[in-house]
């Protein structure tokens, strides 16, 4: 049971930087997101990512792929929005 | 060297949505905010929150305890918005 929160908790945390990634492609409104935030983040993933290779830890190198692609592609629209509007 | 990334990534993914909570509390703008990404990251952290608890990991404990509430304000006000804005 505690094996299945554990796996359940991570999906979900993997998985919901997607919806994020979808709303900003197709609306292009990154207005109220943190561009602080996405900077740590992003910088924090590949640091996972990093991690995740050195120690050869399969699911720490899965997920860390998979939402650093998704929290690049808000950094990458909000960078662009902030430029656009200077 | 490897451990010393690995902290380092956790405490940056950890701290980067204390950014967003206060952009969000001081400008109350939430709109390129995907209401689906925080209602799915606010159960999940959740989940990682009763995942370390229940094996007694304390890095796991905290960690989520503090970015759950900066996830949980941006979710509280993008849900007042969107009932203001109904």
């Amino acid at each position: 049971m505690t094996e299945i929160i554990g796996q359940i908790a991570a999906a979900l945390t993997t998985v919901s930087f997607l919806p994020q990634a979808i709303k900003t492609i197709r609306t292009k409104n990154t207005g109220g997101i943190s561009l602080t935030m996405y900077i740590i983040l992003c910088t924090g993933m590949l640091l996972w990512l990093v991690y995740g290779i050195r120690i050869q830890n399969k699911p720490i190198i899965y997920a860390n792929s998979v939402t650093s692609v998704f929290a690049l592609i808000v950094l990458i629209y909000k960078v662009k929005n902030l430029l656009k509007n200077r």
